[in-house]
């Protein structure tokens, strides 16, 4: 017998890699923060002894989700102005009460509200992008979910720098910081192409190059952003890009909205990553995305929520399951958009777009733990002919009662084990006062 | 002191009539299953003694969600096949299903099913469309949720009936079975109009006229309905049904996707409602209701899950959220459809569709108190700066505590009191087995 941290016996593992598969009473063995194997549960019970057994006869288990663009702290923005479209919500609401309350603080008890958030909702790795990257690097750490910051970077002054080489500079300094973390890893993230004018894109994409890390950006969220870029450089958002030599399989463009077909195809042949955000496309009216034509293009496309502001939840639960409906909807065609492919999107596209395909996104031996498990048992997911139909279709957050993150059984029976939610909470609701005032 | 019933104690109560209204810290009194009044929290300790006294300080307090469009029992067949066009999954799927499983036993055990989900998820009355539909309003009554039943009609004959004058003399049977039913009232549901021929409509609409009760139907669902009635005939469904009569306020047309301006003016014109599925439209493909139009030209719409067996679930909570993101993605306007506007579409708009305003759908004193509690003390419900938004775009099934069907507690802190849970688990079990065989 073969002693190791833990085994996970299931009812079912959609692992997502190979594709198509769904493994019925199989076992998953872990050491290490890193699955060892995906056997029998006979089999398991002969060879290895755990420190930890997880028996879950009734649930179903996949990869953690990656929500692929968040802007985690403003969470504490959360509901604070709904019902408007995206530029009134950002200059009139958003941008002021950011640079009324945004500072070191508010990143870290935002942050920590997202976390437990995501990880009550089976996110087990982010994709961020705000001000105090460091802060938001350490706060993930800390309560052990998996990361990736943005080193964001403006033309314009904010709490975090004054000119686009001192963001630049800074995230420098960030990416120095994080540089051996196996949790934490970082990104540039140029907000977008209204916010960052020439120069500091091209020094970014020659410094993403040397340091072979991702570009994230918001890119064609609107048509307002589109209408502008005409105006300011007489060409699309995406033109410019590619003028700027910015459309390479680092860049994580997310939105993607408004799209042509000339669009799509450069998007396709430099293989750029595009994130989809359709509750948070939805909810601003900023337009959709082609998931389905962009995916049968070849373009690898993953999913996020955005910010809590504009969506109003980090629940990739429900997200997977919106951009299937979506989806099926825009195509006019039912069987665009599997719950297979949705579930991928959810979790190995993700992995992908971040570059850390080789690490997550899957449950193969040899990646980190990264795992949750849906309960099928209840009146809401029964009766059960088809498990990924079901948690993707039928599925909800609340059903999802355990998550792993890098082998930490950081969601317990759908406890928080390493985070003090009261704390959390008692936190949150000082912001909000402070923020209503 | 008077002694009345129970009492609730909230955080914040949104009545929904009148409109736009949010009282904090108030009461509702409860007696003989009606509303008595609505007060200070102070008032009421003064003015009553309750025999059940229910504190929900962090509690947000609604009317029940109406469910305008349910397929109770097809709960059974939830996630059997998934991914397909409607016409496939009806005619190679559901139907063939339905011919060998569906007795009076599949439709009591699915509504059982159906119902528990409903009242875990705040819907308080439901308006279905099935066989043996005396079958589904007695198990409707046993667990004390209010029903509208659909005494469906067919041209082609199933296991309810063999023609369409005998589906509507049994339906004429059930009507007076349940006449005298406080909780169980009856519609008329000739099933669509590609599947019933003009004469057994113009009979269904006299005899709808001299009972009173609503006209409940399938409209506009795909386009290959409406080409259907083009080649049959030569004209629209919306126009036949206008030619042979059925449009007026009793008629409650469900889907309405496919509209153009001159049929929305002619449901506008004629006081029709609609019923929104947008989950169902979304995963079918079938096509876009125009949702924020036909609100703006003064038409009442409200929400329905449709059957969980296309959805794949029978949630208000969610389907709300759905119809509004949807609604603002499609008008290209953020500002459209609410959420004020969509609570009211999932509330008091299902209960002026199926002619039941007079008892339920808002919190006003001599309605039925069918009223659910949704926790907002919880990581996913906070900061808290607008309850309908919170509730609306950042809520969830999982965080309805408590609700009340004409004042009998039925969910109490999420346990079912008088649905035996794992019986019917059980039970729905077997189904699976024998569906599956």
């Amino acid at each position: 017998m073969q002693q190791i941290d833990s085994i996970i016996e299931a009812g079912w593992i959609i692992p997502v890699e190979p594709a198509n598969t769904l493994l019925e009473n199989s076992a998953i063995a872990i050491h290490n923060g890193r699955i060892l194997e995906i056997l029998d549960i006979k089999d398991a019970r002969q060879k290895y002894q755990a420190d930890a057994l997880h028996q879950l006869p009734h649930h179903v288990i996949t990869p953690g989700f990656i929500n692929a663009h968040t802007h985690a702290s403003m969470s504490l923005l959360r509901g604070l102005s709904d019902d408007l479209p995206l530029m009134e919500w950002l200059q009139n609401h958003i941008w002021p009460a950011e640079s009324q309350h945004v500072n070191e603080t508010f990143v870290k008890d935002g942050t920590q509200l997202a976390i437990a958030e995501m990880l009550r909702s089976g996110t087990t790795c982010f994709n961020d992008m705000y001000y105090f990257p460091g802060i938001t690097a350490k706060t993930a750490i800390e309560a052990g979910i998996r990361s990736v910051v943005g080193l964001i970077v403006l033309d314009s002054p904010t709490i975090w720098a004054s000119n686009a080489d001192e963001y630049i500079e800074k995230g420098l300094e960030v990416n120095d910081n994080f540089r051996d973390e196996e949790l934490a890893t970082t990104a540039f993230a140029p907000h977008a192409p209204y916010t960052v004018s020439d120069k500091p894109l091209q020094h970014i994409q020659i410094l993403a190059n040397e340091l072979d890390i991702p570009i994230h950006i918001h890119l064609h969220e609107t048509n307002h952003e589109i209408e502008q870029s005409m105006t300011a450089y007489n060409m699309r958002p995406i033109e410019r890009l590619k003028q700027l030599g910015l459309l390479t399989p680092n860049l994580i463009a997310v939105h993607m909205t408004h799209l042509q077909q000339n669009e799509i195809d450069d998007i396709a042949e430099n293989g750029v990553h595009v994130v989809h955000c359709p509750e948070s496309n939805l909810k601003l009216a900023s337009g959709f995305c082609p998931v389905s034509t962009l995916s049968s293009s070849g373009v690898n496309v993953a999913l996020g929520t955005d910010g809590a502001a504009s969506n109003n939840d980090m629940d990739m639960c429900g997200e997977m399951r919106t951009a299937a409906l979506l989806a099926k909807g825009l195509a006019n065609d039912a069987s665009v958009l599997s719950a297979t492919q949705a579930l991928e999107m959810a979790t190995l596209n993700g992995a992908r777009a971040l570059g850390l395909e080789s690490k997550t996104g899957s449950l193969v031996a040899g990646k980190a733990a990264d795992i949750i498990a849906f309960d099928l048992n209840s009146i809401e997911m029964q009766p059960l002919y088809n498990p990924v139909s079901q948690l993707v279709y039928a599925g909800s957050r609340d059903k999802i009662t355990d998550v792993w993150v890098n082998g930490q059984h950081l969601l317990a029976n759908r406890n928080l084990t390493r985070m003090d939610q009261q704390e959390i909470l008692d936190k949150v609701k000082s912001w909000q006062k402070q923020i209503n005032s």
